[in-house]
């Protein structure tokens, strides 16, 4: 063994930990503003209801790029640059087709996304304008890339996106291979309206720490992504898909399944916040469209058990739905594989990273916090054979 | 115009905003201390200055994995998996050879380990020994990634890792398709050693936040390579080499080229640093190693130059050079391009990524701060033709 000294922690010289950076304002920002208690969120000036009853998915992003709406000529400037931006380079179609079929979606559209940047010219121009292109390009090739995926590994052709129509559109014709109904672009379009941008989530603080070190978009959206993947953040909205799924084939009772979680300390996805304290305006929202998407596509039981689910997440643990919880029932509606549920969110709240990104670029300081060390100090270097 | 209503600021209630997050405590850990007035650092007990004099870097990394140094059966152990790991998949090796060769070595490198990620099982059984051996196969696979991607685009032949050596040896081997001798693997061996962990520096925290989502180890190391490459953290030590090239292209005089770029209210590469306050401990080491190595391979020219700097930035700012600025000149010396040079700093960092993912993961809690909204509220909505 070692001589060893471990060090003498004094507890009341302790810095305090900001475990999870709870209430800590790393920012500032003009990109969303969310009231927890009264459950209200804001995009650049616009609440989220009145964006969801007149807004266009493009619309919004050209809000949290600008921060302002954009006039017609702008906004059809936008949609052309957007449809002339669907494509994706030769390399990136290749991988997409020739990966495992068994990769996890959104690992996939990480990968290829970071790919992405492989073909982006380094341009000594590193303008605003410029950075916003770069995330009209990189917003433009999500969709494409998400349902390219999902065709190659079902064994299908892969569609090439329309030079028309919007991100919401084109995303359901290419996954589906035929051109959406209103109802249904419409719907998406919505879902993509609500994911767009919520503050300093951990995959858009993620997004700004990358940005801060001056690291390009590529990578920023790459970590993202990566960040977003998780089951306690994005991810959460396939497993609570997959939660319903179980009790449908465990033929349970979903008020028991919910107790039985709880009893084992076990998490019950698509509820809980570290900001709302009351329903999430987007889960309310969603509600509403999964209760109508249910009952339109004879899917009622899954909404049943859904509010079942709620209601006893209330009077157990006075935890309320956040935006995951209704999202996955209706992207089932619209029969999408649940693995791709994450995707979707991508697809949308890429526009809200690529803002902050701009963002954090016209007003940098490196993200750089410390940790405190728990460990040993002042350890003697003893040969391998001696230890 | 829409009418709106600018949020008025009460400055006296503005929350403290941590830009860059100075000061904050995020985490514990046991991976690594600084002291930033004495220019201290120590790893999981030890002084940079015992590990550089005794450790190899694979020790490091059993340290920086397991909080303990490895017996000599744990370290043939860990060596043997390490050999048997380096290989690559054959479709990342397919998409190292038909990327771009104008691609950025960094970009590559974060596209290639996103991809391994498509060939990993997820396993119902996440337990930490599952963990270090995820790190082992990563650590291991990204000196075969870098010097992959450099000999093809170079278009020579890809040299297959050996199954045996060191770390250091096998880098040096594939990139340069020749063993190199004692010297030169002890050299890149101690570089790796140094840069190999460093508290809450910008892409290890990135990673954290990364894995607070319970995201995987591929998307955390993906996102901290994205991190890394910033020119205001690893991307630095491309950048000091630039520098002095540019300096010899122009025949210009060192102190006078600092002076105008500190006139010019530009920062100068490979100095400052948010925690030390004095001179960085792995910036001595290297100094002396640059010493040595330009005189050895006669660039003495260089190091000249890069005293001069020192003392200049010291005169005129009281700044102290960080781990980049001496790395810079050491690779240099060692015939290796300057657009490697940050990939040779994340083939060690993975180390220390890695250890901090297990340890966030054993106490978890989402990352998820918050952001001072500074933008309008209420905005009404006004249809795009009448804006
Ligand atoms: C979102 C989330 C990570 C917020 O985390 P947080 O602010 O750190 O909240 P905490 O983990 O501190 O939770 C506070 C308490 O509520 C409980 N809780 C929070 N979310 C819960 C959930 N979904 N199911 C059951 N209990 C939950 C916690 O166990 C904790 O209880 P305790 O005080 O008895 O330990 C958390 O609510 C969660 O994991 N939810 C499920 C995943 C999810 O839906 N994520 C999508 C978010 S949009
Ligand atoms: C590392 C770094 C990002 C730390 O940043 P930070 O803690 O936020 O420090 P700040 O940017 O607040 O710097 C404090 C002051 O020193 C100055 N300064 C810091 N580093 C400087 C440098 N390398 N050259 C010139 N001035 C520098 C800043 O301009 C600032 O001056 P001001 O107070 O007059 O505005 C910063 O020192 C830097 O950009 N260095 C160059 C990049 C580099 O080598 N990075 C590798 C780090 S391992």
């Amino acid at each position: 063994m070692a001589e060893s000294l471990k060090t003498e922690i004094d507890l009341s010289q302790y810095p305090h930990i900001n475990k999870g950076l709870a209430g800590i304002v790393a920012f500032s920002s003009n990109k969303s503003f969310i009231d927890g208690e009264k459950g209200e969120l804001i995009y650049a000036g616009y609440d989220i209801d009145t964006l969801a009853e007149n807004a266009s998915f493009e619309e919004v992003c050209f809000l949290l790029w600008n921060n302002r709406l954009p006039n017609q000529t702008e906004l059809d400037d936008l949609n052309t640059k957007l449809q002339n931006s669907r494509e994706l380079p030769q390399p990136v179609l290749n991988y997409i087709q020739n990966t495992s079929k068994n990769a996890e979606p959104m690992a996939v559209l990480r990968t290829a996304v970071s790919m992405l940047g492989d073909f982006h010219k380094v341009e000594a121009d590193d303008t605003e304008e410029f950075r916003i292109n770069k995330a009209i390009t990189i917003t433009a090739k999500i969709p494409t890339i998400i349902a390219a995926f999902d065709r190659s590994r079902s064994g299908k052709d892969i569609i090439e996106p329309l030079n028309e129509k919007s991100t919401a559109f084109n995303f359901l014709y290419m996954l589906n291979g035929e051109e959406p109904g209103e109802e249904a672009e419409k719907t998406m379009d919505l879902c993509l309206i609500l994911h767009a941008e919520h503050g300093m989530n951990a995959s858009t603080f993620t997004n700004r720490a990358i940005c801060s070190t001056e690291s390009d978009m590529y990578s920023s959206v790459t970590g993202a992504i990566g960040a977003l993947k998780g089951p306690l953040h994005g991810g959460a909205n396939q497993q609570v898909m997959n939660m319903l799924l179980d009790i449908d084939e465990k033929d349970a009772d979903p008020v028991e399944y919910i107790h039985q979680r709880l009893d084992a300390k076990e998490k019950v996805m698509g509820f809980g916040h570290r900001v709302y304290k009351t329903m999430d305006p987007r889960a309310r929202i969603l509600r509403g469209m999964s209760k109508q998407l249910s009952e339109e596509t004879g899917h009622t039981d899954l909404y049943e058990w859904s509010e079942a689910i709620l209601e006893t997440m209330k009077s157990e643990k006075d935890i309320d739905p956040n935006v995951d919880f209704f999202s996955a029932t209706v992207y089932y509606s619209m029969g999408i594989k649940p693995d791709l549920y994450t995707c979707i969110f991508t697809m949308s709240r890429v526009s809200g990273w690529t803002g902050h990104y701009i963002e954090q670029a016209e007003n940098n300081r490196l993200v750089r916090p410390r940790a405190l060390y728990i460990g040993e100090k002042n350890k003697e270097w003893v040969p391998a054979e001696q230890r």
